[in-house]
């Protein structure tokens, strides 16, 4: 009769072990299809365990299909056809680690957040607030596709008194990330639509657009944003377009051409306008510009804006504002959906907005900021640079344009940059159509640059840019 | 000259109050397009305001694109073209509010989560660590595409000890909840291919994929689960499946069908199998199942799994753990997308996994569930249903079956458990192919019942399922 040893079996309970013992001689075919194992007596009283051991091996055995039971004759061993067991354990895989983004001295690329200036001991303190004071049910199992209602309740808040913006809760969608959001409204408007964005533009945004399989479209801008005639020859009914702050050429939509666009939306059922609103917060001087959102009577506006910008970009919160008749097709379509975003993350920013805290943060990043670009500003009008650069746009968003009078190339520029270990992009990067680039003009995000490195930094910029004392005839 | 009062002007800013008068009298045509503004100076002596206000006006102006400026000459009205102004400040919008779902006296549908059970004290404590410990920059702008290092590492150390899966970290891509990561694996994989999915099944899943204009075919189960010529012969490439525990039957797959699954999988190089082990966490008997990917040597299964389940609904917290081509496919296709997770939450969890609370959490909720059931399952053998039904597949996950004798329709059942304030479900409503519906088996989730609530909700479940005294011929 079948026997095994019961020695050395470590932290495994007996059943475990005896299961493992018999799986694996039915996997090496010692006990071959259709035999039948001994009853659980005989065999219990043979190993010298109890029978409930040899039971809860036999269970688990069916329960995996290594044996089958007949009723009143006992346990038989199940037929393995069709493929065989991987004769030796798999070896642990091992995969290069996925790269780091290289680190640079100062990156005047990516959006990045002065350390210190996030209040985490606010944030902390309203979380552990929010799980002492609302109810625990809610807190664990509200999923509500549109986000949870006092959230969407603070953000119509903020909205009116920041953007002026008069709307309904029910009108927000909340979601982990704008990305996430594009694929949200995809699933909303229809994928045989076309999509048609900003030609330059936020290169991220067609991508996304390619991976959910929608045809997209780059339309040429002039100076007032993009070119309604080359629109309406696209074809397109999605116009995805960032009237408040152009990335990168920084262009406000003057109000003629919004209206224009507007009623470009009002000619057709199914054309709408994506109103990208990414870095309103920090806009350093004036009034903030209205929305189109807040001129659109035909109902043809979405907006959408996210938190990852003006808390930081790991807090993954962001939000839809939905024409009224869009919000009825988003629930009785879409409305299956759970909410993307922890309930505790949710409840824990209602709170930080509707108690002023997210006012107070997003000023004093503000003056952060412009206290940062004045100062960068004026080392670079000090600076040899000065004759040599105009700089433009630097009132709206956290970046500002830098034309070059320079004879050397873009990608002369960006070699000499990255060995001084300054990461620097250029307008002309963001061109999907090769032949419009324009030459010579560096796209600065300064909101990652330290105080204590602007000095340096200007020093370094100088050497990537200006010719060298030897080279005269740049 | 133009004139405007600054009385009466509130809060605003009196460079606000001019803006705001003239962009009103631009709008109403009072100023008419290609009309010069009196000179800064001269309005602000005028006015008797100080030339900055005046300036500070035209400028917020230009920017929105109502005035331009020609150099030396002064500010001139804009072409408001092509579209007219709404005369009206528009009314806020109204919209019903989305009725929250009914409330059930006892809903055995849902998954919930008993109150009280999730640890808020040590996740708070978890979370404050973090940011008293954590690296702050990390904290604020890791968005990495596949999830934090720390959350992956404790996911697959987890996964050894729990699983018995040996798999490398970089395998491991987290998403805010199974819903999104559906999406992902169908840009990963393709949206071209056909999707299998199990009939009966997780209705949802289908509903997400038919969002995501997948193809997806329902494929007949028999007792081991998807039936493998019928796969063969409906032409799909990928199968989803839910091999350790499928809802809502609760048959556990097999060894011999798993090894015919993957040698199917290994006959074309688009064929992929997903294993959703959606609640493998609450086996309530002997050891968990073994997964399908842990016998995988082709790199053909992706697995799936949440913690929307195992900690609560509301934490949107999942993951993917692919086969190694497939991360190599992830990071050059989709790698430019951020984390859908915000980075507290994901080093919050890491921590509650690799500081042994997650077991901890488990056993406790197993426990609890394992008495919940037995107390449910003692009252029903007690009580007249006893001889009228029969029960199955407790053992799995936090749902059992419970067939019943009965003349009634399963719709009368409905409704009649509606009036008693019950929530159920009838195994039939979970076919996609109505002909093959199985009637009179409920499916009865019992994680939301309330202890104090059991010897009710039997009474309840009697009065709606048994015949009434005057009906003695049900």
């Amino acid at each position: 009769m079948l026997t095994y040893s019961f020695e050395n079996i470590d932290t495994e309970s007996m059943y475990e072990h005896l299961y493992r013992c018999i799986k694996q001689d039915i996997l090496q075919k010692k006990l071959k299809s259709g035999e039948k194992l001994p009853s659980k007596r005989t065999f219990a009283k043979n190993l010298g365990v109890s029978t409930i051991t040899v039971e809860s091996a036999y269970a688990q055995l069916v329960a995996e299909g290594y044996l089958y039971t007949l009723p009143k004759r006992g346990y038989y061993v199940c037929e393995l056809e069709k493929g065989e067991a991987p004769a030796q354990p798999r070896p642990k895989p091992v995969l290069p680690r996925q790269q780091p983004r290289p680190t640079y001295w100062a990156d005047f690329v990516s959006s990045s957040v002065a350390r210190d200036m996030f209040p985490f001991s606010i944030w902390v303190k309203l979380l552990r607030d929010v799980t002492a004071r609302e109810d625990e049910t809610t807190l664990l199992t509200d999923t509500s596709a549109g986000g949870i209602r006092q959230l969407r309740q603070a953000i119509s808040e903020h909205l009116y008194q920041f953007r002026g913006m008069t709307i309904d809760p029910e009108q927000i969608v909340v979601g982990a990330g704008t990305e996430y959001l594009y694929s949200v409204l995809i699933q909303l408007l229809g994928r045989n639509h076309g999509y048609a964005v900003e030609d330059p533009g936020y290169l991220r945004l067609s991508k996304i657009y390619e991976k959910n399989d929608v045809r997209t479209y780059h339309i040429p801008m002039d100076a007032s944003g993009i070119q309604p005639d080359l629109l309406e020859e696209s074809g397109a009914e999605i116009l995805h377009i960032t009237p408040s702050h152009h990335f990168p050429t920084g262009i406000v939509m003057p109000v003629s051409r919004r209206y224009e666009f507007l009623s470009w939306a009002s000619k057709g059922e199914n054309r709408y306008i994506i109103e990208d609103d990414y870095d309103c917060e920090f806009r350093l001087a004036g009034r903030p510009i209205p929305t189109l959102q807040s001129i659109d009577v035909m109902e043809k506006v979405i907006y959408i804006n996210t938190f990852s910008k003006s808390l930081a970009p790991a807090f993954r919160i962001s939000y839809l504002v939905l024409p009224k008749h869009l919000v009825t097709r988003f629930y009785d379509t879409l409305g299956f959906y759970s909410g993307t975003v922890s309930c505790l993350e949710q409840m824990t920013l209602a709170r930080f907005l509707s108690e002023g805290y997210f006012e107070k943060h997003i000023n004093r990043m503000r003056n952060h900021y412009r206290g940062l670009r004045d100062q960068f500003l004026g080392a670079i009008q000090k600076s040899p640079l000065a004759r040599r650069v105009k700089i433009s746009e630097e009132n709206a968003g956290l970046h500002f344009l830098m034309e070059l009078d320079t004879q050397r190339s873009d990608k002369e520029i960006l070699q000499r940059a990255e060995a001084e270990g300054l990461r620097l992009s250029f307008v002309s990067q963001y061109y999907f159509r090769q032949e419009e680039r324009q030459a010579h003009v560096l796209v600065m995000n300064y909101s990652g640059l330290e105080e204590g490195r602007i000095t340096e930094a200007v020093a370094r910029l100088c050497r990537a840019i200006l010719p060298a004392p030897e080279e005269p005839g740049l």
